[in-house]
């Protein structure tokens, strides 16, 4: 009867999908996959109700991206059927390339592999299953589409993509500060030469937008156990790695295997990457995390251990110059107490820095306001203070991890 | 059997009101009064569900604030139940003193009068009914009690008053950029040496409460439809009692002529002026505008039709500079095309500013954050960014009023 | 630039207004008027925060409404651009015919007229005046229109009246409980035969709806003391009227003055009425109750007098049976002790009944659920359970309301 | 500083912590161990936001449980500290004993073990290890402690652990309508008689919230594609049990393996069965799905697949009398299509049933009104209706489930 499928969302209520090609896509496993890969992957060890999942995220940028579309349509912007459509297939596929725990495995389960690139070549994938239906979702994603506003939607400072990963990670979070008002920025975007860019009146929202940005960070992507937890992570997929290229590693499972063996400067095709990498989810890293409780690497074992049971490294922020002094201090004395050697010892004592900025202001993107008199101006420029400016100065920390031992006297 | 009694909110849920002299504080006349107190007076005109009384932001300030006391008795704050009540009592009636549409008529209705004063005379005649009850609560709300947090509670850069009407009236409004999550920056508040002070952790909600602080007043509280109806009305009062001076004001209630009355600068007694006072709320001067309709003074008249017909005159901000020549410009041409007089003009064609800064940097009381190892700092020397040191400059907005047809070429 | 203009609304967020004649209607007197008629009369003398207005049921009503054809348009019922805005008119227009405090001054500020026919009577005025552009939306309110869905949505068992009063009752008082999931049952609404149906889906959500409407019935709109206000109001005019007719009031503004001057029997026409209903919203009735506690008669002063400063009569429910002879004791006692005569009592001490039943299963317009087959029927056989069918009782129930006093023993 | 801990949920808020040996309980594995359990197992194939975890849920509850005992000592019961104390731990420890979807898998990973039984063994284990802390808690939990009303807090018709999951599993699932005020539910709760009771006045809420329940059940945790999911994991369960009992399963992890092999019949020890059970969760349940979709036995093999793509069984009511014929008709017709045996088929067709009652009326421990005379009565006779009556008849549906192609002509 009805043209659309619902969804039931908590952040959103009711999502629409069209029971197109669209919803074909939604059903393919390369999304349902998606389910397996939770969004903020370890940060449920500090905030318990964070366990919701990329595929939620990508549904739910995708009914923000149509009700952005709708008004951009109601103030008179012509977008074909097509068009639409496309922009919906790029927006729910952007980030169908991210491994599990991609926030922290990034770089590390497949060496310099960047998402977004592991996201187009199984949109092409994709493309030639469904008989070239998404070729033009395809250019949008990539920003070769004429109609640049089609790509700013689902990738820039404003895009999408960010509107609903803050808004549903402060949701599932509890952190309500960092809960976004999309409804009422999205009512004020405009298209203006087929650039997208905001009514002045939008500009309070986007201010906020940009502190509540600014807040998440620093209250949960950045926060201090979940850092800890996300930096020993990659310390085990590291010893992994090491211990399989030097065949020392008994207990793995096959899927992560064939990832462990992948060498530092490896060239890799789509062909050879993408059976195995779309096989793999959260499970099989917490399953072997598991199971490396009890293996025979020493190193491997402890970090396991410490991870599952939750005897987390501590980590500490510090001033730039500070760093290097205080490391070489505290790996003596791991190395002195443990009788790790200092290979060994890298893994459990090292520095390591963050940033962020709320907002870029070299970006060749920025921000742009449109103001009653027709007239353009980047944000910094339009807000009445120096305000934006000031978030958008990159904030950096630096920091060090090692066992509570170390750090006392 | 309870010893509570429960009051439903739609922004706080259930307000617990303890069954001592609170209760009977709320059951009096005096308090019962502001139930017919608009909180945001003619902000309605713009944002229809604004229709929120003075009565229930008495009750949100007096629950917040016992979430505040119980949170610092639980971190091991020694407060007595003597203290607990009576601050309770001091919160509950610091607006106590509030005119009618206050925002726009403190000091017009009676000159020279600020609300907090009207709000001491009422209390301590509270006081007397009640055989010396609040002498406590009296002392807290003067700031004359030797543990300054208790007052802090009540009047400060971060009081209970604030974040209750920040909430209230974004809920009302349905502005959401505005909602501040109070739960916890009340849970980070903390005592030191008698001082209310913050926690560390807390430094980004506060942040953000002052942002939103900001984007309230400029999209609400400073809202150019909301600012134009309050001069407008101001305007109407100012004329009024010109005409009521002059015995040339036929329609006027009772209650409203005692205050006309009233000349610039005579000094006034408590006695004098109390039980008029209390008897006057919204109904008065919205029942006399509506009459003034039909007055026999055109300017009056055409005022009180402009404000209750809709056709406000226009705003438009502009700079400093531009101000006088164009007011010299636009009174000029009103009176050509009119007939009023220079005197009869300056009703209808004028200037005037608005300032506003989120945080004050220079006040005696600033935000004060309490780190980790104990010390206390400034919160525009604790933020890592020069963001809040940017919040507060004050914005300083100048605006010229006059009918449409004057802004018309 | 936009097509659309937007309001705040605390409850759906955003409403979108059409920029024709739509918006028109909402900037006329006649519904700007509803902006000082709050839609829960005296109900804040128990829910403080109840203080909404008729005019933002309206505007909601229509949004709901809206919904509801876009729904419907996306299921492939084929509404026209006419039908559209004739239907969003008739229900944007529903309540305009309701005078102040209506759900208790019904029948009793104008004798024996429906709040229905006024609003048809003041569309009517405004179809002439707009040039018969509201033709179709006054057929589909009055069901004229061989559409019957349309009309079903303004008015029915499930239309979008209710909806949006049941939401935002539930709101603005804070009783959690009433507030009903109308996105859902939106979205399973269909047309059959273009009669308003509901999928099979739809039916537990229709179930709690029902059950929320029957809770906000007790719990609010016949709270015991905030139907005893109404009684007093009531009360209060009649006396009025009566001292009216006798020429006995002395204080009374000149709009009240008509209507109470309104004989009993007398057959009214439109144009001796409409410009004094149009000017008539709750300040009059407000301003002339606080008047009224000093007037010359002393039973008008004394309910004035008990209503304003909150020493309302007493109310409690009793058997049908009980009422008449516990109503005779109680005037005789009140009699004895205050010297009132036996007319007069009648003014303090009285009987009354309330009903209220969640679902009408003898109507003429069941609620329909329409079966994955195809088939339709009624709800109360669709529900798994006799438990519509048990909402659908009739509840009725008696009470009595004197003073205190006459209540003890 | 603070005495207590506060952890952020996306439901409560604030939940905080006392930082005593309920802090400790919360930190031990065992606890811990229920962040890697889903609340609603399968549920997340029709609802993609239900992934929270048992975890949550035993922390709300207890936030929820604190809330009630304090509403309990303002009202004027004495409570101890121990026995607050204990009572939280008895709710937050209710549930400790349930294993991965547990909703589906209890009684079939281990044969005739109730997850009660399993949460006393834990407790017991626990009691151990904490030096006896846990005996009042114990008590409690069994219902063997002399003041029923705070064994009724956790267990029984109205226990917090409903009111929580009721909340929790509309929350995430966002079917808004089972979302119930439990606040007002809590601040009508009383102590009769160490009963725990519900005064009058919450008649209205405890109502909605059996229709809610009632809703929940049909909607979520009986939905029939949720409902198919778990009908389908018990195959695969059983499959692997009866493949290891014949020593053919040769992919199975070794924890999962200790429970295949336990027998029918088989009398347990709890020193036999913790180590291994709380070793378990959703991860070795998953992982083991996910290989069997490559293992040896077809059945196996085709059940892991077909839930794993979403090629899930069809499953469709009828009456229990239409049940045995069209059972033996389809079997008939799988067997023909497919050559699976007779024995093989059971796995893939077969018939089951479903009930849920809203109100056990038949109940020992009915849900108790407390009149404002000071009788009490069940809620049935005290709601004004037949309604809850109505809500207590139990429903039972029969079902059949089989492969698409069965049901097709």
């Amino acid at each position: 009867m009805s043209q659309i499928k619902i969804f039931n969302d908590p952040v959103h209520g009711f999502i629409e999908v069209p029971k197109n090609f669209i919803l074909t896509l939604i059903d393919h496993p390369y999304l349902q996959r998606l389910k397996r890969i939770r969004q903020l992957g370890l940060t449920n060890v500090v905030y318990p109700g964070a366990n919701h999942t990329r595929f939620s995220h990508a549904l739910g940028a995708m009914h923000l991206t149509q009700q952005a579309l709708r008004v951009l349509m109601e103030k008179g912007v012509l977008i074909s059927e097509e068009e639409y459509y496309a922009t919906l297939a790029a927006i729910l596929l952007h980030d169908i390339g991210h491994a599990p725990f991609s926030h922290a495995l990034e770089n590390v389960l497949i060496p310099n592999m960047h998402h977004e690139k592991m996201s187009l070549w199984l949109m092409q994938r994709l493309n030639e299953e469904l008989n070239g239906v998404l070729a033009l979702a395809i250019q949008i994603f990539q920003g070769q589409y004429p109609r640049p506003f089609l790509h700013q939607l689902i990738s820039s400072q404003l895009d999408m993509d960010r509107m609903d990963f803050l808004m549903r990670d402060s949701f599932f979070t509890g952190v309500q500060e960092g809960i976004v008002g999309t409804d009422r920025i999205i009512k004020t975007l405009a298209v203006h030469n087929e650039q997208l860019v905001v009514e002045e009146k939008g500009i309070y929202s986007i201010e906020k937008f940009l502190v509540a940005r600014r807040l998440m960070y620093w209250q949960v992507y950045l926060h201090k156990t979940a850092l800890i937890a996300e930096c020993m992570l990659i310390q085990i997929l590291k010893r992994a790695r090491y211990l399989f290229l030097q065949k020392k590693l008994s207990e793995c499972n096959d899927k992560l295997a064939f990832f462990l063996g992948i060498q530092e400067q490896q060239a890799l095709e789509p062909q050879q990457v993408i059976e195995n990498f779309v096989a793999l989810d959260d499970i099989e890293i917490l399953y072997a995390i598991k199971q490396w409780q009890f293996c025979q690497d020493k190193v491997l074992r402890e970090l396991a251990q410490r991870i599952w049971q939750r005897k987390l490294l501590k980590l500490s922020f510090l001033s730039k110059e500070a760093m290097a002094p205080k490391l070489r201090l505290f790996k003596e004395k791991f190395q002195n107490q443990t009788g790790y050697t200092e290979e060994e010892t890298n893994y459990f004592v090292f520095g390591e820095s963050v940033s962020n900025s709320a907002y870029l202001k070299q970006s060749q993107e920025p921000i742009l306001i449109l103001k009653k008199d027709g007239t353009l101006t980047d944000i910094i420029a339009a807000s009445d203070l120096s305000n934006i400016d000031a978030l958008s100065e990159p904030v950096v920390k630096y920091f060090i991890c090692a066992p509570d031992f170390v750090w006392k006297d």
